[in-house]
Order: C-alpha cells, then structure tokens, then sequence
C-alpha cells in the first residue's frame, strides 16, 4: 500500500434519496478521521460544481462534528446534484479533451487526490472515466464511486443506501393508506402507484405492511408482464372477499406487446389540445371504472418516496453513514476506480458490512426482483421476498424538530 | 343537574383523520371513568351499525387501559364509518319513522343513555335530529357530537381535531419535497395539489414548511378567485428568482365564472373513449408547461393527508383526546344535543380548553380562512396567518413499531 497525502472532493449526483447525506456525513466522518487527508472539499451540483469551480470547504464546515447528526437526516443532497454524463474520450466528441483538462487543471489547483462521488449509474460511470483519465495522466488520484438510488437497482450490493428510507416510507404510508381505505362499507378500489421503472423493488415493500396489520391486496411489478384481463379477475376475486380492495402497482409495469401501461389510451388533453400521457395508477383506475362499475381512485405516491426523511428507515441510514466513512478508508488504502456495496453477512441476525465491486460487472446493468421473491400469479410478494425486504426497514430514524418542524441542513 | 345511569354508545363518521381514533380513546377514558356509565358500547360504522345492531363493547375492550396509547396513535375510524345520513321527519320521506324507531328500539334494548358522535357536519345533523326524537318520545338520552375534520372548516371552534395532524404531514411533506426540488440548476416548476374543496386552511399549512428553512413559491387558496393569468406572472417572477419554483395549490380553487379549475378542460380519456376529470395539478401543470415551456410537474398528497398517523401532530393528538373525554363530563353533567368545541384561550403559550357549541349555530356552514390570513396578491400566508397555525402542528406524535411498521390498534 502506497501513501496518498492530499486533499479529497466529494460530490453528489442523480435522484435525491433519503439517506445521501447520510452517506455524505460518512464520508465526513471518514476524512475528518484520516490524517492522509488534509481538507475535504463538496462539489456543488456533482461534476457540474467542479467544472464550474463552486465548491465548498466541509473539513471547516463540520468542525463542529453535531451538525453530521443534523446532515445525517436531511433528505435530498444537500451539495446538490445534476445528471451529467462525462463525453467520451474515443474521438465522437470533440469538446471531450476541453472537459476532462477543466476537470484535472481543477484538482491539481487545490491538490485533490481523493474523489468519491455519491450516485446512480451515471456516476459510476464518472468514476470509471476519471480513473482511466488520471491513470493514463500520471496524475497520482484515487476515485471512489458510492451508490444511492431509491430504486435498489444496482449490481454488486445486497441492497443499495437510500432503498430502505424509501421502501419503509411506502410500507408505512401503505399500512395507514389500508386503514383509511376500510373504513366505509362501500366497494371501491384504491390502486396505489409506486415509483420504479425497470425494476420493482420498491412496490414490492408495499408488502411489508402486514406486520402492521393490513397489507394490499394485490402487488404488480415491471419484471412480470401485465395482462389486463388478468388484473380484471384479481381485482372482482379481491372484491367477493372484503369491500375494500388495494392494489400496489409499479409505474413501470409493461404490457405483453413491451408497451408501459401509462402508454396505453390514457390521454390528458389540456385546454390548448396538448396531450400529455398521465401515470399508470390513474390509467388503471379508468380501466377498472370501465369495466367493474365500482367506485375507483388511484393515488400516486411521488416524490415523497424519495424524500421522507421524517420516518427514514434507521438500518439504512446507518448502513450510508458507514458505507460513505468505508469509501474513505478504502481509498485510504489503496484502493481506486471501485463502487462501495453492501454485502449481507448474515440474515438471522441481520448484519452487513461494506464492501468493494469492479464498476465494470455492474455499469449499465439493472437488478431486478428475482423470480423467487414473486409468486405465481404475479401478483403477490413471496415469503423468500418478504425475508430480504423486512431488515432493510427495521428502526425508526427521526430528524430533530423545532417550532413543529424538521430541523434540516443548508450547505449551498 | 339531573343523574342520568346507563350505558353510552359512540359511533364514527364521516372522512378519516389521523386523529379521531384520539377523541374516541378520550371518549373511552372518559366513560371508564365515570360511574354513571355501566359500560361503553362502540357502534361499527356510525349510525350503519346502531340500524343494523352491530357493535362492540370498549368497556370490555380496554380493560387494559394501555391499549388507548395504540388507539390513540391508529389513523382513520377504528369503529368504521359511514357517510349516511339521518331522514326528515317533515313527512318528506315516508321511510322516516321507521329509521328512527329503528335506532330507539336499539337503544332501549342496551339501554343507552348517552351517544358520543365523532364526526364531520352530516354527524352533527345526526346528533340534532336524535336530540329533537329523542325529546319528543320522552326517552331520557344526552347526545353529543365530537367535530372531526382535517379540513378546519367547522363554525364555533378555533380549529378541528384532526386539521393539526393534516396541517403537520403537509408542513414537513412541503419542507422535505422543497429540499428535494432544489437539488438541480435546471429551470422546473413543481405543482403541490393540497385537499380542501371549499376552505384553504391546508394548504395554507404548507406556509409553515418555513421553520424548516424553506417555503413555497407560491400558495393559492380557494377563498380568493383563481386567475391563470396573474398565476403565469407570479410563475414567472419566481422563476427569476431561482430555477426551482414550488407551488402550493388547493383542489378547490376556481375562476372568476365559478368554475373549479379542475373543471377546465383537463379530461382524462381511457382506451373506451370515457372521460374523467383529472385534478386541479394536472391542469396547472399542463397549463404552465404550454404557457412558459419550462420542465413542470405535479404532485397530488391525496388520501395520506388525512391517514399520516406516522407524523402526526402532538398538539392535535392530546387535544383530540381532551375534548372526546370533555364531551363524556359535559354529557354526565347534563349537557346535550351540542357539539364540542376548542377554546383557544391565549396564543403565547398556547393554550386551548374544550367548550360546547349550538350545533343549529353551527349546521351546514363553512368556516373560511379569514381574509387576513390571505396576502394581497392572493399567493401567499400572512404573518398573523402563520401566528395562527403554527401551535396546532407543535410537537411530534410517532406511533410505537415492530418489525419495521407501526403498530396500530383494529376493532373490527
């Protein structure tokens, strides 16, 4: 192992969650520690920040170590983050060069020998641009990517920082959303839509809600395909069994001709004749009042999902705390050009710890719901599912509050 | 003040809240606690169950008096609900007589000398027609109705049991969605579609996101006509302000002709050619993306506003006890056919008291948001509006968990 002195950058990128600052006050915490690294630096708005040279000093920032507590439950990235992909360096972009010179002419005028980007697969796919850059410039750097995604998508981890905040915020809404909906004696069907392209984690938590009590009545997910007449049939089956029936559906889940459902004849013309396609839950709710005749609404849960930082789910922000302080550590060490994981060491009990993944086994790939979490209708969650999904929401995190209000962090 | 022994009935009705399972435990405490009551009986789904003989017995129930606490912290109506309402006995409805006998056989059957009703307007009409039967048919029985309402919109109350819990969930949602929103540089504009068809006391609570560090662009309430004009100037001045707008818009505004702006010109079409209205959001969304062409999206709260016992309001929570056991004492103490109220009898340190209201004073009208509350524009809370507000969402109300999930308390 070689001894790397200098300045570090962190940087956060794509959607907000509810733990990325979670792993951004890990990272924190691990260069505060490390006396390889003498100032860590945050790129506003991720890369956008570095090629902008807006950034600020956290080292003198959080001298006062309380405000982690304060970082660690606030949602949304509080450096800011953007959705920038860096150009490729094969000749099919001619401001490519002009890019990664602003970028390594920024480093090396505030000495940054340490970056570790907090993100989705775009930024991984940064990491992986900048290691081969630095590395065939002879400028001495170590890269680290972290994941974040609410979507659980990523491969290489057991489960991605920022999932269980998102995934308990839906168990939890969907247990008091069942409640609200039992209470009249009248039919009617809620189907609730839950965010998630290509893969369904985050639907499939709705099924956490029975340890509450209740739980849906039906779960559908992207990774199977969605028959229209066999939803028809679940849903007048659940109805002869109570008044009320609930359906948690993904927004992503596809028809057998590869068609999204949102795609599919529901039309929002607006008073100047523009049409905008609306959201699967209330194509569903139109269906269902076409066919069944009963009372049908449908909510959406939104960005909420991704923000709720006020019932985050504890194991998960303790587990982005200690995966971003490993970033550090790891990079410390030697290590470079990798993406942080979480490996599940152990189920019963619960434990994890962090790990190491090549980038290039896990960019651009999506993981998906295995088939054994689904059952063989199609629309339930498997007992195997329900043991994966139940540790990721176990404990409370709740943020300060102060005049009724969450006590939240400003850092731009 | 004449003794009155018997048992007591009490029923729900009307929309959930995250409080009124609080005032039925009140009621509950209150009864225990009182020797002049045998035992109390809890009518399954309001008035629907006392017609049709079901019911449970809560003396019985919570005789482990630590299950209240879960009661307390379970949104939406344990006993059920219902959105009937009683006949006139103006001969109008030649099934009148039959209703009523109905219901006074099954009182003299349990002998129930005292009913509890926690409910919205329809509920207080109830308890007045059964007080005016009641009278007239010379069975002794003290009646009273206990408001509930998320939307504050009852006459002789300084708010309702169940707004304060509404007003906090949408506070702390705006003050986490406002985070979430900033993350970018790119110009986008997010639509907040908040509940209240008539009245604009929730989403006025949006304003009080403030104390969390940051507050809506802008806030429209139906109590002001709606002008899409003046709201594209006040879009467009805020977007010069800063790339990320956010707008709190309730579901009940509408256009200097008197129609909803859900009305006009957003229909939903499915694959079978039918039509549906599509929410005041989604028209402002679509109206502002033709108009300005900037990145713009809407987020409806929908039925969680009403249901989120995760972050309820303490306030709300202890007051909505408070005055379900208020309305037990009132009863024994000879008072009948009056609904409940809170008396807010000073402002620093906020303190409220229970109080009895006429309910002919108080039937079939709607309580504003005052003018004063409102800016001059028309976009905006008041100081003296935020002064109003801000103690009904003070303090933070969590249920208990396991595994995960919030434990709440079924009856039925």
């Amino acid at each position: 192992m070689s001894i790397l002195r200098g300045n570090a950058i962190v940087g956060q990128s794509g959607g907000p969650t509810a733990a990325i600052n979670a792993t951004l006050s890990g990272v924190i915490r691990g260069a505060l520690a490390d006396e390889n690294i003498q100032t860590l630096y945050g790129a506003y708005n991720g890369v956008e920040g570095m090629l902008a040279g807006t950034y600020c000093n956290l080292t003198e920032l959080f001298s006062d170590k309380e405000k982690l507590k304060t970082l660690e439950t606030t949602p949304a990235a509080a450096l800011g983050s953007c959705r920038k992909k860096l150009p490729k360096r094969d000749g099919s972009d001619p401001g490519a060069d002009k890019v990664y010179e602003t970028l390594f002419a920024f480093f090396r005028s505030l000495d940054i020998r340490y970056f570790f980007y907090i993100g989705g697969n775009d930024s991984m796919d940064t990491v992986a641009k900048l290691t081969a850059y630095a590395s065939e410039h002879d400028y001495e750097m170590r890269i680290m990517g972290v994941p974040k995604t609410i979507d659980n998508d990523v491969m290489g981890t057991d489960h991605t920082p920022g999932y269980g905040s998102a995934a308990k915020f839906i168990a939890v809404s969907m247990a008091e959303m069942l409640r609200d909906c039992a209470v009249y004696t009248v039919k009617a069907v809620t189907i609730v839509e839950i965010m998630g392209r290509d893969a369904g984690w985050l639907t499939a938590a709705a099924a956490l809600s029975r340890f509450s009590g209740m739980e849906p009545d039906l779960i559908y997910l992207p990774e199977r395909v969605f028959d229209m007449e066999a939803f028809f049939e679940d849903v007048q089956a659940a109805l002869t069994r109570h008044p009320n029936v609930v359906v948690a559906v993904s927004e992503g889940i596809r028809l057998a001709d590869g068609r999204y459902v949102c795609e599919t004849g529901d039309v929002a013309v607006d008073v100047f004749g523009h049409k905008a396609l609306s959201g699967t839950g209330k194509v569903l709710e139109l269906a269902v009042k076409a066919r069944l005749g009963c009372k049908v609404r449908s909510v959406e849960l939104n960005i909420l999902q991704r923000c709720a930082a006020h019932v985050a789910s504890l194991t998960d922000i303790r587990e982005s705390v200690a995966v971003g302080a490993a970033a550090v550590e790891a990079a410390v060490s030697g290590v470079s050009g990798k993406m942080m994981s979480i490996v599940r060491v152990s189920d019963d009990p619960y434990r994890t710890e962090p790990g190491c993944e090549d980038i290039d086994k896990i960019a651009n790939q999506v993981r998906e719901v295995p088939a054994s979490f689904i059952n063989e209708r199609g629309n339930g969650i498997t007992e195997e599912g329900v043991r994966y999904l139940m540790p990721l929401i176990e404990g409370e995190s709740y943020p300060a509050y102060r005049n009724g209000l969450p006590v939240f962090l400003s850092l731009k």
